[in-house]
């Protein structure tokens, strides 16, 4: 036996001690020895009785963790000469520390995100309950590709009743999340010939940047106190990204008359309208405008999601989509990933048909009005500071009076006293020469943090005269 | 006043009763007419005091209700002019009834599903709630592209002990199902320069389709009785996916002098293995075989899956890299779909580390062995019949006896009578003079649905001589 087979038989011995079989932790250590270089290739094994009387083993158990080693390929053995290593090189094994889980902020005001802090969770464990022990081949067993029908029947009705949206089950694409089913809508338009969608600028760079990867142009569409100019839709345009409900960043809605030019411009061009109505479930002064679906439903995308109501983490979304549009999307989304899971999608549509889903909605909307009014009041007493926008949504759009330190600084402050905000700035498609602003919102914090989270911004604004430091 | 008017009364009547309040079954009724084409645009809408009289409602009502239409673009006020019906054409109301969900089918022996009826309901309920009520932030917050932290961890440590594979948290990508996984996958080797993945013939021919898709060659690798003959890897092919544990569809294990000769293959070309490990917790006769990757971690990516304990319709999947691949893949990912939803990940890692995740495969795996026995043994008493493989997975192969009807005949009248199964020869890249069979899977069913499903597909082998009929 070679010398360097007895210096092994320590670690194989404390293997054993370890694990919780012996064959089983013989078969580990003689595996780790193999890969560390312990045991080179070609070594001759000791003979199965051998080093069952050695190690204290029975010889079925030693002759049990060879055969495991020989079939795994770390051992080989020919008939009349003994079991050899086999030509496995050394590895490092690599450290089995992990990364932590990165904490969010300290007071997390950025703007799209709820308060998941009032995640329905009761009801959620509740309809969770029903899915998983009533039919479970129907929850379990292979998925829809253009979604389960409970949900797309649930969120067509929904859609109906609470946005005005004209559609059915059959034209509901569920995706997980908006990301994905801009993504796939893009891809669809560009294979059908489609070249350009206008966005809005300031719009959401990363949903611009979605567009353009599937090979689209995306001229720029001018927001001012209006909404989009939709007037200034350039002639061969293939589609239009809006917020109708309430423009992201700034905050206004799209003007009626601006409604009505949109649909005319849909209806004579071909064009298509894509209408992000990411927030649209909140509106604070008045009962929610209706979705511009409403007026051109056969050409509009309609996209919504749970990810403001519930929680972003579930990626569910929905697309309303015309008829022509609906079996290429499918095709799309069974190309990605086959289809969204399943559960989450049986327990959305159970709070929806039980009304769950409302009454959170309604509970998130009378807390969200509090907190935008709170933030409107502090925004109030700092001179020069304007909040734009109809009440609405998630967050508010302050543009910073002349003579305050550039945004960037300002975001910079914030950071060091771990307010996390967003600026206007990297929202515009060209930021040169325009209105820098703060997106601040007022949804994600629990409800015990967002006064804190207030102090903590209203500290740092106004921002210390340039020179006199903190 | 119009006399179309007065003949849309009776339907804005008919709304309001149906609906939860006036002001919105005023609205509904108005959106409907208007859409409908009985209101056409021009129209001059009553005034408000006169409709209210009219309908007996409040005349604030009626304000409010033009003021919400005005804002959605379906009514054009203009002042001293009245209220009028904007330019919005008739639409087809879409008909509301949604298609019921396709039910599956009554004798479900199609290979690779498991039984989704034994599903750990009251496992998953519970942690459900404990992830649900503890710290919501983090479960329902913005996910991690790469996956969550808990579930890799939980993934790594499962992988380890189970399966042999040398890999760590920071090495794990989570995707939404394997085909996610692979498709992702795919791609981040094409844009790297790879032009080919061998791929094992016959095998999955979804996944060849997914490589393909990222617009690789998939040269053919016969499958003999030891396995993926892998000495026939072509010089220049890039990657080779594989089947190691339990052939697709034949059911070989990949031979211990085949496991050292792809390795010795990846290290001297710098070639990659994928290794699909779709089913590798299953093996009846004996411990299961490590996973290929463990003799090579740093040229192996290892696939697994909970699609084959748990359900498909969780679609979750996870791929061990080595290092250089984790960040390409991890961006694919992030823009395919930002990340994959967050809660399905924390309550399958909640079930890994209380070990609820192992105590149900191993309870799966005795009901399957029990059920692969019994199979067996009905395809013992049926004359020319062979079954192939090792005892292991979730489908057995068996060949079809000389003189036979062809397969998709055998096939057609399976489905006839409510047996579902698949066929080998689709499972070929060219099918022409290659053996047909009949893969059958035994997991699918729920246990008391199993004896039934058997006696049904019985009832067709052999089939009738051609010309008797049924």
């Amino acid at each position: 036996m070679p010398k360097s087979w007895s210096g092994s038989r320590v670690d194989l011995h404390l293997a054993l001690d370890a694990s919780g079989g012996r064959r089983c932790g013989l078969e580990s250590a003689l595996r780790d020895a193999i890969r560390q270089g312990r045991l080179t290739a070609g070594t001759l094994l000791p003979s199965t009785r051998g080093l069952a009387g050695e190690l204290g083993l029975s010889r079925g158990t030693v002759t049990a963790a060879y055969d495991q080693l020989v079939e795994e390929g770390f051992l080989t053995t020919r008939p009349g000469s003994g079991t050899t290593v086999a030509d496995v090189p050394p590895q490092t094994v690599p450290s089995a520390s992990a990364a932590p889980a990165p904490a969010g902020p300290r007071h997390d005001l950025r703007p799209g995100l709820p308060d998941v802090g009032a995640f329905p969770a009761r009801a959620w464990i509740a309809a969770t309950r029903r899915v998983v022990t009533g039919s479970r081949a129907a929850a379990l067993g292979a998925g829809d590709p253009q979604g389960r029908i409970e949900l797309r029947t649930a969120v067509s009705d929904y859609l109906g009743r609470t946005r005005g949206v004209v559609t059915t089950p059959g034209r509901i694409v569920i995706t997980s999340g908006y990301y994905q089913g801009l993504s796939l809508l893009s891809g669809v338009l560009a294979r059908h010939g489609a070249t350009s969608v206008a966005v809005e600028d300031p719009g959401h760079d990363v949903f611009r940047s979605v567009v353009q990867r599937a090979g689209l142009a995306t001229p720029a569409l001018p927001v001012d106190a209006r909404g989009a100019r939709v007037d200034a839709l350039a002639p061969g345009v293939d589609a239009v990204l809006l917020t109708p409900a309430h423009q992201y960043p700034t905050g206004v809605p799209l003007h009626p008359a601006r409604r009505q030019a949109v649909g005319a411009w849909a209806r004579s061009t071909g064009g298509l309208v894509i209408e992000d109505d990411y927030d649209g479930e909140y509106r604070y002064d008045r009962q929610p405008v209706g979705a511009l679906q409403g007026i051109a439903p056969e050409r509009t995308v309609y996209c919504g999601t749970a990810s403001k109501t519930l929680g972003p983490a579930l990626r569910l979304a929905w697309l309303a989509l015309p008829p022509q549009l609906v079996e290429p999307v499918v095709a799309a989304k069974q190309q990605a990933d086959l289809y969204t899971e399943s559960l989450t999608q049986l327990i959305l549509a159970d709070l929806i048909t039980t009304h769950a889903y409302d009454r959170h909605v309604r509970a998130a909307r009378l807390r969200y009005r509090r907190r935008r009014e709170l933030l409107l009041a502090r925004v109030g007493r700092v001179a020069g500071l304007t909040a734009h926008g109809v009440p609405a949504g998630l967050h508010t759009l302050v543009s910073l009076p002349a003579g305050w330190p550039p945004e960037d600084e300002i975001l910079a402050v914030c950071a060091r006293r771990g307010v996390a905000l967003r600026g206007l700035t990297e929202l515009h498609i060209d930021p040169d020469g325009r209105p820098a602003g703060l997106l601040i919102g007022f949804a994600a914090p629990a409800e015990h943090a967002y006064r804190p989270a207030l102090d903590a911004l209203f500290a740092t604004l106004p921002p210390p005269a340039p020179g006199v430091g903190r």
